[in-house]
């Protein structure tokens, strides 16, 4: 730890200065807006069908809410009737009570020109979340620890089209399981200016997520400043822990990511109008509660949906059932008025290969076209989620400038229409000398900041580097030109003082 | 040579009575009918002023027809004001003249079960076309041969989701330029029972086509056989070795793709919307061209586009602006009522690594939702289309599974709606073993021949393959498995006669 100790105290002084004196070299893209229409992959009709059996889900079968006594008698209070921790919420109810959540929120990041907006045509880049393994072309794949953290944070601080800096980007398995939320804060925090993720692994450590958000925006006044994720315990189960943190989350105004976790065929009917209506119900008790909880409090509905190869058992990703469920779940949250989270750098792939990059392209692709507003894993995910890659961190962030591209659409003024142009080359002619290319190439296509486009004979003198080698390139410049954004040394300074009070108020827990 | 005549020989013979015991065991997926709605991604107000442009450009700037005096005399004939060899088309003469080509046509193939409709929602998927090298992981980038083609072929015919088994899958260098044309398509007719395509490298060689196909389909009576590829010279230039050949192949009532081949920024203006009125342009003069000659005459729309790297002057694939051409270029297809073709298995990769897995998914997520219809190069393309492919080849293959899942939609009957299985395993059971489940699970989703999701411990003790490793293993699979599938030995024999008479008719020509 004494490394990442003496980073930190470089991080309040000097490095913040040079950071603040050379903030403007960062390049950050503003949240996506789309200018583009979505895909409306499903019927009407079948919408209307799941939307259907959805309440019914909800009013025969019902949810559990377990180990939560309060939780029973809000929905008591709510007009649900209660069986032992069954909760049957009548036809109708879920759906009035998810009415008070906003459409679209700001999340409020320490830096307001990284505030993003959640919501509506909006869509947020974050990185992936939750891996205990890291994989790296040179070291191979290995536990994750908070050295590798703090790596994630700054790549997805320099990437210039991720928005923001996301939550476990992994597990830093070397720190305490009950303290490591405070370290990884602590790295969002001081580490990046973009917005990001609270704990969730335990309220207590929400209420440590939302007492340092305290500090570092020194009150919160109600502002939106994390967006957490609280994954259902599919089939329609809600846990203590994750309601818990949700409780805390919505009391104080913060958003969660209120989403089914499902692997379909295990946690959900083998069919897509099966599982949607399972994600469905899932998601409208779950907002509905949120709201119990705290009228007008932000939140998401998520739908995070694999399949499974019927072969082995293994969940598999950038399959065609994964998106059809992305475009019909982006349905589903439009009609409920609801921000959508879903779609990812989703692969099953060991490596950042071939497959990874399929498998993935077919997830980001889905996600753009659904209208998916917050996109979590949008780089860096392998392996199933086992593992966070270096590599694909950044071969993934340079595919989403793709995303900011097709989402802008495509103007058709008069300057964009070229008509001249198309006079003045005329037949046979080449555009690349004339005045419209001219004045017009230098923003025309985008450009990725990776990918070979050499001629045969140079790429092949310079080493024949495959898409892995070019990255790792990447990672090592990205993280050697790396530079602290500045921070109010007096906060920098609670911050800490918050976070070593906390860590002797409790022995180190590893399980 | 001496290997591919003994080859021929066992085809007509002992091989083809073996394919027939066992045809039944080849899988070949019916080509795709969209159950599905298409991507609409630029306005009715962006689409109204392309099209006035493009009016705009076919009768102020004109198309040439290089070296072709009857083509001049036609377009004077049918109202066209021609000035030299500039032809300018009346505003909404082309439009009409484009209006007697057929929305949809039955392309035959020489085994019934394998003919086409190419046009209103299908879509049909050929492999790669045209590149001068291959690679494969044991040998590395080379130059093409006729073996070489000869085992795409078979790959082609042994690749379930591919309808098509396309025209030049590479290029065989090892044969005279004059003479390959007749290797290429006695590989298409003998070694697959797919539909394929004609030469268009001279007017003579697609009447070679024509009349090879005549043999082989017993006399054509006017049937469409042969779909080929007919570039125009962007901008706006048709020369007289595409026209001779398109001249051919409308006359005898063959399809044609008429086909702008287009380096955004290079060929047309380096914007989406000048870009779209120049390919607007010059396909409506090339099929209002294909009409005169043969009023009803099946033609398809082509756009192949790509963007330009700025830095190094290089065609750049898997692009957002060719991802948006793509998806306008589709919706001006369909308001022309013409099929459309574009999109494919485009990378600019070196490598079947990422990178190309990247682009090509980019690409074939739009061909799908932007209603292609007739999908070439749509597997084994690299390098900028420079080399074809084997690992690629089956790589794409497999992705293609993807496309007709998606197309197909998603059932809402009651068995998909899964209420009972929900209602059975209600909260916190797990769907596995549940009826439904079992019920259903072997059609449930898609299912990769090639991808990895094993268990990671099982996938190292393998020897930690990538997709490259594992395509490798796939390819020489399948060209075990090969069988050549039956044909009249007659037919063969007036082929082989066909193919002899006409290479002992001229002397080589290596240029």
């Amino acid at each position: 730890m004494s490394e990442t100790r003496a980073r930190r105290t470089r991080g309040g002084g000097g490095a913040a200065r040079r950071a603040e004196r050379t903030a403007v070299r960062i390049e950050a893209a503003k949240f996506i807006t789309r200018n583009t229409p979505n895909l409306e992959y499903l019927s009407e009709e079948a919408l209307e069908i799941i939307e259907a059996n959805a309440e019914t889900v909800l009013e025969e079968v019902g949810v559990n809410f377990v180990d939560n006594p309060a939780a029973l008698q809000r929905w008591r209070d709510a007009g649900a009737t209660v069986h032992g921790e069954r909760v049957h919420i009548p036809r109708g109810l879920a759906r009035k009570l998810c009415a008070t959540a906003p459409g679209s929120f700001t999340q409020h990041a320490r830096n307001p020109e990284r505030n993003v907006e959640v919501g509506g045509k909006g869509l947020v880049l974050a990185p992936v979340y939750g891996p205990p393994f890291v994989r790296d072309a040179a070291g191979g794949r290995r536990y994750a620890t908070l050295e590798d953290f703090q790596k994630f944070v700054k790549l997805g601080y320099m990437s210039k089209w991720l928005h923001h800096s996301g939550g476990t980007v992994c597990e830093p398995t070397d720190v305490p399981v009950n303290k490591r939320h405070l370290d990884m804060l602590m790295a969002h925090m001081t580490l990046s200016d973009k917005p990001f993720m609270g704990s969730v692994t335990e309220p207590v450590r929400a209420q440590d997520s939302v007492e340092m958000c305290d500090i570092l925006f020194g009150g919160l006044n109600d502002r939106t400043v994390m967006t957490s994720l609280i994954n259902i315990n599919s089939p329609l189960t809600f846990d203590s822990t994750m309601m818990g943190a949700l409780e805390i989350y919505a009391a104080a105004n913060q958003a969660c990511i209120i989403s089914p976790f499902i692997v379909g065929g295990a946690m959900a009917p083998v069919s897509v109008i099966g599982t949607l209506t399972q994600v469905l119900a899932e998601v409208m008790a779950g907002v509905a509660y949120s709201q119990i909880i705290r009228p007008g409090a932000p939140v998401i509905m998520g739908a995070f949906v694999t399949s499974i190869d019927m072969n082995s058992g293994a969940p598999t990703f950038g399959t065609p059932e994964a998106s059809q469920i992305t475009y019909g779940a982006g349905q589903l949250a439009r009609r409920l008025g609801l921000p959508y989270r879903s779609a990812g750098s989703f692969c099953g792939s060991k490596l950042p290969d071939a497959q990874a990059a399929y498998e993935t392209a077919n997830s980001l692709n889905a996600g753009l076209l659904s209208g998916v507003n917050f996109m979590l894993h949008a780089c860096g995910w392998l392996e199933g989620g086992l593992v966070s890659s270096f590599e694909k961190f950044v071969m993934d962030a340079d595919q989403l400038g793709i995303l900011h591209s097709m989402a802008a659409g495509v103007a058709h003024d008069e300057n964009a229409q070229a008509l001249d142009a198309i006079r003045e080359v005329g037949p046979g002619g080449h555009y690349l000398g004339c005045a419209h290319t001219q004045a017009n190439f230098k923003n025309a296509f985008w450009r990725t900041d990776l990918l070979d486009y050499k001629p045969f004979e140079t790429w092949q003198d310079e080493g024949a580097q495959d898409t892995v080698a070019l990255a790792a390139r990447r990672v090592e410049k990205l993280l050697g030109d790396y530079q602290q954004p500045a921070l109010d040394p007096a906060i920098k300074e609670a911050l800490d003082a918050y976070v070593t009070e906390k860590k002797a108020s409790m022995p180190d827990a590893f399980i």
